[in-house]
């Protein structure tokens, strides 16, 4: 009788996540809204400092151990309801032979930017498998020890990375970005093809070695006017979101400042899109439509204030979901560094007692 | 029969505007579309840069025949339909008494930052008509100098201001502010009390001393949620903007990254709304709804890009805005340091020749 089972619906099947955080991501119902925070591995908390005063952020990413242990670090501490690896999105920069440091407090530095067809023709070609193995067995090593916690992989999104790749470096108009995008489209395409089959190769990689979830960051996506991001990024975004489909695992789609990019960011695609703090969690979500899960939207510099102040807009974003499944609670964007440790312990334990 | 006519509908007549750009204001119909630029009088222009070398720009600011001649380059060179006064919206900071200076290439310093009640209560009590008389002596002696084409006076808006005062200086994430909103709510609205007074005092000063139109600026509004906007901003940006409109002159309304506030913005008041690229001008505009002029959406960076890029989407903005009186072509921001005088000054020629 097994031939009555095909197998497509079968191995959907088995995998029907049994998690908050994966159900959720399918818009399945939760017991509780699902809550983890981007960067919950990080500055704020002083078990990742003690690491941090004898590693680089470079040097913890090259030792899995290392690596898995601070990725590990707030799920203890917090009881998230996923981990994420503990990884940079520009860690693809190195065997790409662009040259990546980060300077004391100035973010990173992209040691040969790319801005003409030769420096694009430069890039090395990577495998993932061996050039950004050391990710790859953290994530493995991870795995060995979360018991009930999924583990969610990610990479940046391509216009986020060349961003950095022809900026150097963080910046604040994306001038050079968008130059080159209007000025030298032959090149700006070029590159976005390369990072697109590269990020894709690497985000494979990472749910082969066993992430059940991925987030791609297009962190500063929001600098772009639509019809920019229609033309110059949403065919790659698109492209490498596709890429993963085949897996079954839940892909997150993520930016900062993109209310007015929304249904574009849905229509590259995603299970889940990111909402920031600028658009109320249920008018980002109307405008998205029902086809889709929803992740955020607290303010990261409300995890300063007092802890009645937390707990009301914590309260404010739930009342928006209104219990519709497909809200995994995030902020808008990563978790500050001076933030303090026991008011983001408590936002997660409102975040679970609410509506109990 | 002259009582026939009401005294005031008699002093809107002879106030009736003849320039395109205070017509656009009013929403009045043009021959053209009328073009100015945000800091179109900056670092871009060699003109500028030889009076910077020998004065910083406090200096300048401080010296009205300096400050004047600045803000006439852009109109000689450019043929611009409106001028800006050449000053900075944190002058106001200097008699306020917290300390103001510009580090070479960091921006604004703020010497006391504004934080606690003791530190509010000692901001001093400031006049404009003496304490920043250096201003609008510039906007006598520019007032003397145009004829056809108008001068706009500027501050800016309460939010922004604060901001600085708060912050020390230029900010990413508007942690220190946004706390202090939230966890010290009597500070925040004592601050903004404050601001709002010495602001609206500076402002009507401005037009005493000949400003024909102001603008305000409401620059980092944009990293607020809606809901901040209306509860922390919205009553002081809106005691601002109405307490000038006894003098009969437009108001413009300004803020980058104002996609979800633009409702908001509208409510707290102006007769021109400030749009960025973030939003296609007609949707921005349908947004705001028919009973307000818009000013925008050209992205700065644009301005790098080749002049036949530069034309197609000037003309793509024109299009959005389909010839309905009350469109002022401008960026969405400021000019940027480094834009091609050449293409400014095509620019201009662009939205003129349009529909020529």
């Amino acid at each position: 009788m097994e031939t009555l089972i095909h197998p497509s619906t079968f191995n959907l099947q088995v995998s029907q996540p049994e998690t908050p955080f994966l159900r959720a991501c399918y818009r399945l119902p939760t017991d509780y809204t699902p809550v983890w925070f981007m960067r919950q591995a990080g500055r704020y908390m002083a078990e990742y400092r003690a690491i941090r005063e004898k590693y680089t952020l470079l040097e913890i990413c090259f030792h899995p151990e290392l690596a898995a242990e601070v990725t590990l670090q707030p799920v203890r501490a917090l009881g998230v309801d996923a981990a994420i690896i503990f990884a940079d999105i520009l860690l693809p920069l190195i065997p790409l032979g662009v040259g990546l440091d980060f300077a004391a407090g100035e973010g990173p530095v992209v040691g040969r930017p790319v801005r003409t067809m030769e420096d694009v023709a430069a890039l090395k070609p990577i495998h993932a498998e061996t050039d950004l193995s050391y990710v790859l067995e953290a994530i493995r090593i991870v795995r060995g020890e979360l018991k009930d916690t999924p583990l969610i992989g990610f990479c940046g999104a391509p216009f986020t990375v060349a961003s950095y790749m022809i900026e150097g470096g963080s910046s604040r108009d994306f001038l050079k970005t968008k130059t080159l995008m209007v000025s030298a489209p032959h090149i700006w395409h070029a590159l976005m093809e390369k990072l697109t089959q590269t990020l894709a190769d690497y985000l494979g990689a990472q749910i082969r070695a066993g992430a059940q979830a991925v987030q791609v960051f297009d962190s500063w996506v929001g600098a772009l006017s639509p019809q920019d991001y229609e033309k110059f990024v949403l065919p790659y975004s698109a492209r490498l979101l596709r890429s993963v489909a085949h897996y079954r695992v839940p892909v997150i789609h993520f930016g900062v400042n993109t209310a007015t990019l929304l249904p574009l960011m849905k229509r590259a695609g995603g299970d889940v899109i990111g909402l920031d703090w600028r658009l109320p969690l249920d008018e980002g979500w109307a405008l998205l439509g029902n086809d889709v899960a929803v992740q955020g939207n607290l303010d990261p510099t409300v995890l300063f204030a007092p802890l009645p102040e937390i707990k009301q807009r914590i309260e404010d974003v739930l009342r928006r979901a209104n219990g519709r499944p497909g809200h995994i609670f995030n902020l808008g964007h990563g978790i500050l560094q001076h933030t303090p440790v026991d008011h983001v312990k408590a936002a997660v334990d409102m975040v679970h007692e609410y509506g109990h």
